[in-house]
């Protein structure tokens, strides 16, 4: 059968173009024994993925990513037709697979099938386990987020609110401040495009802050650094201020604040809070459910969209998690 | 009487220079009831001072920093004459004190006076509530301490050598290299000025880094992040690359290395360590006696050699801890 997938056809430079990748129409020879054949529904576009096209990803070769698909034909024991599947297959629309790196998603009909590519998959995940595991962000505390109308952002800073505490959130579009602001119901929102995020966010953080949530690096860094607490703790999940550089470097200034500080800067991944999944998705659930998490997806459709979507997202055209529907 | 004090008369633009210095007469008038006269016998010339030349001290007023000196005169009820005691009234000679801020010393007769300015002293504690409490330094660990031959850096790579670590330390001088080396039996020693720290380290650390003892910022903070492994941690004591730049900063370019390495870069000053003091005081004593832990110092002498002192310390033209011996 015919499927088609996306090539990283040049390495960027600067910010990610068009031009940078191809969609391939290529052939799949169906499931041999011990092998599914998935149908991928939607898959995810991630900023981390950046990084990789610099160095990781091969020339040439289909991109890796999260994805979300269904089974359309098992010879292989422990899948059956029409399972829902969540992978590391994204950037193409079929693929055939001996399960490994597979895992198999009883969705909850209450729930609509993207929140688990979104608030309740890994970006949700990120924001919980870099707030509680990584930054141990206490009640009552004062929190700043970066992109914070982003996939892991929007997660972030509702879950300070539901802790109590004062949360300032940035972005770059008066579109999602006023989401941030309205909807969200965040203490204060910083459009950083607006002026230098320092002056705003020392404006914002009348009373400093305890916990920095960052998604930026570089000049957010910098600023939250001159404006953290004594003891306050950094929970470093991207810099997507440097992925655009070369060797992917964010440059920050004001590192030596750490130091009468008393300050923490923890980087984190996967490994950091992944014993956390459990706990967290019963809980996600749950306020979904009652309506205490809202969330936004922007999601673009068909295959031949991956590129422009990726495109997108490095110029923040997104709120919320950035899919495609495949 | 008459005593001598150094006072800063101009704010240094880069590394401090002489003239940015004044060694003024003053009178004093004897202590009051409830004031001691103390007549100072070291003093600390210290690389966190130059921060505060930039802001903190007073043009035209005495510097501040540690020193030791001897009670001379008392009317004070929980003072007697020659009380050795610590206290913060540096670069002067003699001082009228109500007795806030001074700390009573017992010196042990079988160790040098100069011990509590130095290993037994602040860099002592340093060193080992850096490493024992900010960075968690384990057994057999690979630790790399920056100014490896300071008056902290020296006591850091003994401490590592104590648990077995695998030790790496930087110094600017073949000097000092070969001490290191050769006296302080360091597992590999880099003189930076050889050429650039990046390579140099990656050289000296095969396998990698847990833990980086941070004196420096900048290039070598940039080398250890690029060698650091899954789960390093940085304990940041200073930034001594930015001391000189406006506004003390350092610039920092491989930062986003601790998002998928899982580190933790903490900054830490006296608070961090000073309940650690009592268990110190002991441990570190007991291997002065053993001959465990040696040390270097720099003593110049008179108060007129204090900012000869202050400017040599910034070009590392001391060993071990920079003294004044009034």
């Amino acid at each position: 059968m015919r499927s088609r997938q996306v090539h990283l056809v040049k390495r960027p430079e600067g910010p990610p173009a068009l031009e940078d990748f191809e969609v391939v129409e290529t052939d799949l020879t169906g499931p041999a024994q011990g092998e599914v054949l998935v149908k991928n529904l939607y898959m995810s576009v991630d900023p981390a993925m950046r990084p990789r096209m610099a160095r990781g990803y091969e020339l040439g070769k289909p991109l890796v990513g999260g994805a979300l698909g269904r089974v359309l034909e098992s010879r292989h024991g422990d899948f059956k037709e029409g399972q829902i599947v969540l992978n590391r297959m994204g950037f193409r629309e079929y693929f055939v697979s001996d399960g490994r790196g597979m895992r198999k998603l009883e969705p909850d009909p209450a729930l609509s099938l993207t929140a688990y590519m979104s608030v309740l998959g890994n970006p949700g995940l990120t924001a919980y386990g870099g707030l509680m595991e990584v930054a141990k962000l206490q009640r009552g505390e004062k929190l700043f987020v970066s992109t914070a109308a982003g996939a892991v952002g929007q997660v972030a800073v509702q879950i300070g609110k539901l802790l109590d505490c004062y949360v300032v959130g940035s972005t770059g579009s008066e579109e999602k401040a006023r989401w941030l602001r309205d909807e969200l119901k965040l203490d204060a929102v910083i459009n950083y495009k607006d002026g230098p995020i320092n002056k705003a966010l020392r404006a914002a953080a009348p009373d400093g802050l305890d916990v920095y949530f960052d998604n930026v690096g570089g000049d957010h860094l910098d600023a939250a650094l001159n404006v953290l607490n004594h003891g306050g703790r950094v929970a470093v999940c991207g810099m997507i201020s440097g992925y655009n550089e070369a060797g992917s470097r964010t440059v920050v200034r004001n590192l030596s604040n750490i130091i009468y500080g008393g300050i923490t800067i923890r980087g984190f991944a996967g490994p950091e809070y992944m014993h956390l999944q459990g706990e967290f998705a019963k809980k996600m659930a749950g306020w979904l459910k009652e309506g205490r998490i809202k969330y936004r997806e922007t999601i673009l459709d068909g295959i031949d969209a991956a590129p422009e979507a990726m495109v997108g997202l490095m110029h923040g055209r997104n709120t919320g998690k950035m899919l495609v529907a495949l």
